[in-house]
C-alpha cells in the first residue's frame, strides 16, 4: 500500500448562462494509504451528465449544490488499489460517485460505491447503457411514460445517452418512434438505432417548422413523449398529442444555461381537453428496478437489440470540456472520459 | 298528451374573446305530444357550465363545437309532462343534456337521459354538487391528484362550483387546505366552508403578489394543486410545489377568452427536479366513480360535512347573461337557471 497523488477539477466560480472553461479550475489530489474502513482506488472512467449543470447553480434542489473550490463529483468507474475495508479487496471493479478526480481515497458509503459483478460489457458502458443514463431511459419509458406496444412515441435528444437508449427499448416494445437530435451525423445514429421517423431540429430552427416536422412523422399523433431538451419541443409534443398522451419529463437541456426565465408551453391548456399526463422524474426514484434493469439489459445488448454509441475524451484534463461538449451537441451517445 | 312550445337558445355568431349578449339569440322551441320512443319535458332548471366557451369555437377538441343558429346543449333538471318511451312516465324526474331551452320532446338516449331516484336533495342540487361538477371535484381530488390524507392542498377558482367542492372534500380527509378566489364575498364563503387560508387574488393582482401570498399560505409548500384557473395560479402552484407534488388540471377558466397565445408557466422546468406531475382530466373519464361519489356525497350533505352553495338567475331569457357571468366571477357556487 503506498500513496498516490493525482488530478482533480473544481468550480473555479459559478458558471453564467453556457458554462466556460475558466469556470473550472484544476486541484491536486492525494490518494493516501487506506486507513480503517477506507479503500484506495484508480478511476479508468468518468462521466459527465447535463444534469451536473444544475449543481453548480447555487440554489435548492434535489440534489445540493457544488461548492466554489470544492472537488466536482459525478459517476466514475474504478479500480480499488488497496482495501482496508472488509468488503473490497486490491482489483475490485466498483462505479462510484467519485468522479472528476483520477485518484482517490475514501470510506465507500461516503462514495455511493457499487462493487460490479462480472457482466461481459466494457467497463465505461457502467457509466452509460447500463448505468444511470441507462436506467433512466429504461425507468422513464416504461414506467413513467408507461410504454404500451403499438404506441408512437417521439424522442427528443435521441442521439444522447439517454435518448438513443429510450428509442431501441422503444423499438424492442414495437412502437412507432420518431426522433429529433441535432444535424445529419447525430440523425443518421438516430436510424440506424431502429427509430422510424428522425428529426433533424438544426434544420428546422422555427417552432413551426418543429411542430410541422413532428406533424409529417406522426400524422395520427403521438401517445408518449420522452423529453431531454424542453422548450419548443414540448410546445410541439402537447401540440401532437394524442387523447390520454403521457410525458416523461426527464430534463430541458435547452434551459440549463438560459440566464433569463423561459417562457412556458403557450398550449398547456391543452393538457386538460386532452387529459395529458406530465410526469417530471429522477432515476434514483426507480432504483426498485434495479435489478431487471441490468437483466433485461444484458439480454438485449447479447441479443444485438441494443447498441451503444459513446463519445471519449482522454485524460483528465480534458474533464471540463467533455461537460462543455454537452451543451455544444458534440457527442453522440455517452459522453465519457478516459482516465485510466 | 298536447304540444308544447318553449324558448331556447343557439350561437347567433362564434365569440370572440370575451362572449357577448349578441352572440346569442332565442329560437322557438317547439315540442310536440311524444312520438313513439320519445319523451315530452319540461326542464325546471339548466346548468351554465365554463366548459361551454370550448364548444364555442370551431375546433376539434374533446367535445364537438356548437353549431351556428341550432340550439346550444347543456345540464338540465326536468320532469317528463308524457311519455311514448315504455322506461318513463309522466312526473318522472330527470337529468339531461338538453338544457339551454325550456321544453323539449325527444329520445332519451339521444339526450342523455338519466332518471333519477329520490335523493331528498334539491333539484337544482342534480346540476351541481350531487351532478356533474360535484363528480368533477370528487373524481379530480381523489384519484387525479391522488389525495392523501395531511396533504396540503391549493384549489383556485375555490368558490365556484367545482372549486368550492374541492375545498370541502379535501378538508373531510384531514388537509389543509388553500383556496383562492376573486373578492372579499367569495374568500368569506371559502373560509366558512373550511378552507384553512384564503387569497383574494384580486387584492394580489401580479404573479409576485400571488406567489407571496401562496407562500405564506403554505410557508413548507404544497403537495397538491387542484387547477381550474391556469395562468398565474399555475406558475405559482409550480413554484410551491413540494417534490412528488400531484397537480389535477381541471380547466384553465384565466384563458377560454383568450384571443391571443398565453404564455405557458416560465417555471416548468421544475417538473423535472420536484418530480411532479400535472394530469388533465376530463369528467367523463371517471364515470365509474359515478354511484360511490352519490353514496359518499349523500352522506357528506346529511352529516352537514359538505355545503352548497348556488347562484340563481330566473327565466329561459337569462340564459345567456347567467353564463357571461361566470366568466365576470359573478357566481358563488354553482351558477344556475331556474326554468319552471
Amino acid at each position: 500500500m503506498s500513496d498516490m497523488n493525482g488530478t482533480g477539477w473544481a468550480l473555479a466560480k459559478r458558471p453564467v448562462g453556457m458554462p466556460e472553461m475558466d469556470d473550472f479550475k484544476t486541484v491536486n489530489v492525494s490518494a493516501p494509504a487506506p486507513k480503517e474502513g477506507e479503500i484506495q482506488v484508480r478511476n479508468s472512467w468518468m462521466s459527465v451528465d447535463p444534469y451536473m449543470r444544475g449543481r453548480m447553480y447555487d440554489r435548492e434542489s434535489y440534489v445540493p449544490p457544488f461548492q466554489i473550490g470544492e472537488l466536482l463529483t459525478g459517476g466514475a468507474v474504478g479500480h480499488v488499489q488497496a482495501s482496508a475495508h472488509p468488503d473490497y479487496s486490491e482489483g475490485d471493479l466498483i462505479v462510484s460517485m467519485a468522479g472528476w478526480r483520477d485518484v482517490w481515497t475514501g470510506k465507500p458509503q461516503e462514495n455511493m460505491v457499487n462493487k460490479v459483478p462480472q457482466t461481459g460489457l466494457p467497463e465505461s458502458a457502467l457509466l452509460g447503457i447500463a448505468g444511470m443514463p441507462g436506467l433512466t431511459a429504461y425507468a422513464g419509458i416504461l414506467r413513467v411514460a408507461d410504454l404500451k406496444e403499438g404506441d408512437t412515441v417521439f424522442v427528443s435528444g435521441a442521439a444522447g445517452a439517454v435518448g438513443s437508449t429510450v428509442v431501441q427499448i422503444a423499438k424492442i416494445k414495437n412502437c412507432t418512434v420518431i426522433g429529433s437530435a441535432g444535424g445529419s451525423e447525430k440523425c443518421n445514429l438516430v436510424k440506424e438505432l431502429g427509430a422510424d421517423h428522425v428529426i433533424d431540429y438544426k434544420a428546422h430552427d422555427s417552432y413551426e417548422a418543429l411542430l410541422g416536422a413532428l406533424k409529417k412523422a406522426a400524422p395520427k399523433g403521438i401517445d408518449v413523449y420522452f423529453d431531454n431538451v424542453g422548450g419548443d419541443h414540448l410546445q410541439a409534443a402537447i401540440e401532437c398529442a394524442r387523447p390520454m398522451g403521457r410525458f416523461a419529463i426527464c430534463g430541458m437541456i435547452s434551459q440549463y444555461n438560459a440566464t433569463d426565465v423561459q417562457p412556458g408551453p403557450n398550449n398547456i391548456i391543452q393538457v386538460v381537453g386532452k387529459q395529458l399526463t406530465l410526469k417530471g422524474f429522477i432515476v434514483s426514484t426507480y432504483a426498485d428496478m434495479q435489478p431487471q434493469f441490468l437483466k433485461d439489459m444484458a439480454t438485449w445488448i447479447q441479443n444485438g437489440d441494443m447498441k451503444f454509441e459513446e463519445t471519449v475524451m482522454e485524460g483528465i484534463e480534458m474533464a471540463p470540456e467533455a461537460f462543455l461538449g454537452l451543451f455544444q451537441g458534440r457527442n453522440k451517445g455517452k459522453m465519457l472520459v478516459k482516465l485510466a
